[in-house]
């Protein structure tokens, strides 16, 4: 029996919390385990919510992550679970612990990133909350949105022979974050990568338009690598996936950063956190829809990358050969960056 | 001009940070400034928001404040925020930063507290976010209820003439935690004293029942003290108000503590944090509406200690003599325990 919860991973202390809390109520559409609630206050008005922490040293380290890239990450990476749950973001909570040494500029810094984030997404701060910390710098954000219901975009819903896309491109955050750390000052690496992984771009737009018309089945948001992603749609849906490697889109920036430090850029692609674009299944019937929503969505590209499968197992397909896909982050404590839902 | 985050009062980081973030939106109906926020996301129909955190050694001391209570008092604090807006409480998210050293059987604790509240309550823990620490034990509650369009209890509706009520009894907690700096093993002091202070008691029916038929015109919840609310009604209604020393209830328990330890009980009652009672104003001619409330909600006493002026001062009487009100936790780093919405 683990002792503390160092010990456990971090899908294993969700399950934990899970176990514990009461049943959820009728009114209550989706619960805990997905990328965000869904509540419906009143019937056919769907509420979705969903809130994500960063920690100073956890999350992000001051050395070269400005306060100004904090603010506008935190409340990014909410809207992210919003746009993965097909969802319009409309107001957002923050609470904040500050240490007493904080300049304000920072503060105003930090503040800057976050309304430069809620303005360009027509989201309205309506509240929060200020403490001071004793410890490191610690911000926490609600994120809150709306839905139709039948526009609601699960984990669950990915069936057997569908298609599996990617938004965007993949590995440039943690090319980014290896960048920052090898050298905080410098301007070497990617500046591409350094500001995927700073100021990552939530994919509104893109799940608002994947909900319209159940275009797609379901998705989710990539915060802990594509290879968790691929694994939690599958654990959710009781499906497998086939991945072509080739077909997986490493940022080329990115590429370069791993072939140029030893790393197979495929492999860091697949386990590198913090991307946040969105990764979803759809009906083989949905290509055309698809392609045009990519166009409507600022033209990002939609890569199919796989298909769902009966058998339960994730598999990449390199070189034509059939490997079990990597785990990526496993153990809660073990990781540098932590899970994230 | 301040530099750092340690030279702002509380209020003046909160009306910082208000400055910065982006105006309102339509759907916005109450924003930064009162106990929750209230917004419209669907005509008529009302959601209304708020979020609290506890921070370990800021606001709680694991050697006196086992983790149970940790869990009931986060939620607890948020549900005091809905009652003081009207609402009625329906989901909660959670979010916790977790030290890695902490025992599993700890975060148990801290979930059966936040649960017993939760189903006190009839409300769902929808969701959340899980995060290690690096510092102290961080734990953030969102909490999300509905109330109609009349029935919102704000802080600003206050009217010169008013009469002003108090629930319950005050004083209680801040004995309490008094009593437990002083001996954190020890069972001095009041048992009730500590449970208050440790296990407060949010006063959700008696919120909804003021908020019906306008029964109360304005309300806050006192977290930071009796004085604080006083003057934070005084302020955003634009009146003043006469208070009658004889008339607070201090909690018999604490005013024996504050006795024996030398300290004037009712100042003590003014200035001490975390009774989370509600402090609300309504016309004289509620007098019997008031009343009956009260036995609606458990039998709650609610007292009259004074009324709303036109003179923007807020005036203690006691021994009938006029003297300022005493001013309540002022600088935001230098209290023992900060300020709260």
């Amino acid at each position: 029996m683990p002792d503390n919860v160092a010990e456990l991973a971090e899908h294993a202390l969700i399950e934990r919390i899970h176990r514990r809390v009461a049943a959820a109520s009728s009114s209550v559409v989706v619960g805990i385990g997905d990328d965000a609630a869904v509540v419906e206050p009143e019937r056919g008005s769907l509420t979705v919510m969903t809130t994500d922490a960063m920690v100073e040293t956890v999350h992000f380290d001051r050395r070269y992550c400005p306060l100004d890239t904090v603010g506008h990450k935190v409340l990014a990476v909410n809207l992210s679970d919003l746009a993965a749950m097909g969802a319009t973001p409309q107001q957002a909570l923050v609470s904040l612990a500050l240490p007493s040494t904080l300049p304000l500029s920072e503060l105003d810094a930090f503040l800057d990133g976050l309304v430069g984030v809620a303005t360009e997404h027509r989201i309205t701060i309506v509240g929060g909350n200020i403490t001071k910390s004793g410890g490191p710098l610690f911000v926490d954000v609600t994120a809150v949105g709306s839905v139709r219901r039948r526009r609601v975009l699960r984990r669950n819903a990915v069936r057997a022979g569908d298609d599996l896309y990617l938004s965007g491109e993949v590995g440039g955050a943690a090319a980014g974050l290896a960048s920052l750390q090898a050298s905080p000052d410098a301007a070497t690496g990617s500046e591409l990568c350094r500001r995927r992984y700073l100021q990552p771009d939530p994919r509104v737009k893109l799940g608002t338009q994947l909900g319209k018309n159940k275009a797609a089945r379901a998705c989710i948001d990539l915060s802990d690598g594509l290879a968790d992603g691929i694994r939690q749609l599958a654990a959710a849906s009781h499906v497998g996936f086939v991945i072509n490697s080739d077909d997986i889109p490493v940022a080329p920036e990115a590429r370069r950063w791993f072939e140029a430090t030893g790393v197979d850029p495929v492999t860091a692609a697949l386990i590198g956190g913090e991307d946040y674009e969105l990764l979803f299944s759809a009906p083989t019937s949905r290509r055309r829809s698809i392609a045009a929503i990519g166009r409507l969505s600022d033209g990002i590209p939609l890569t199919r990358i796989g298909r769902a499968t009966k058998d339960l197992a994730c598999l990449l397909v390199r070189n034509g050969q059939e490997e079990s896909l990597p785990k990526g982050y496993e153990h809660f404590f073990a990781s540098a960056q932590d899970a994230r839902s």
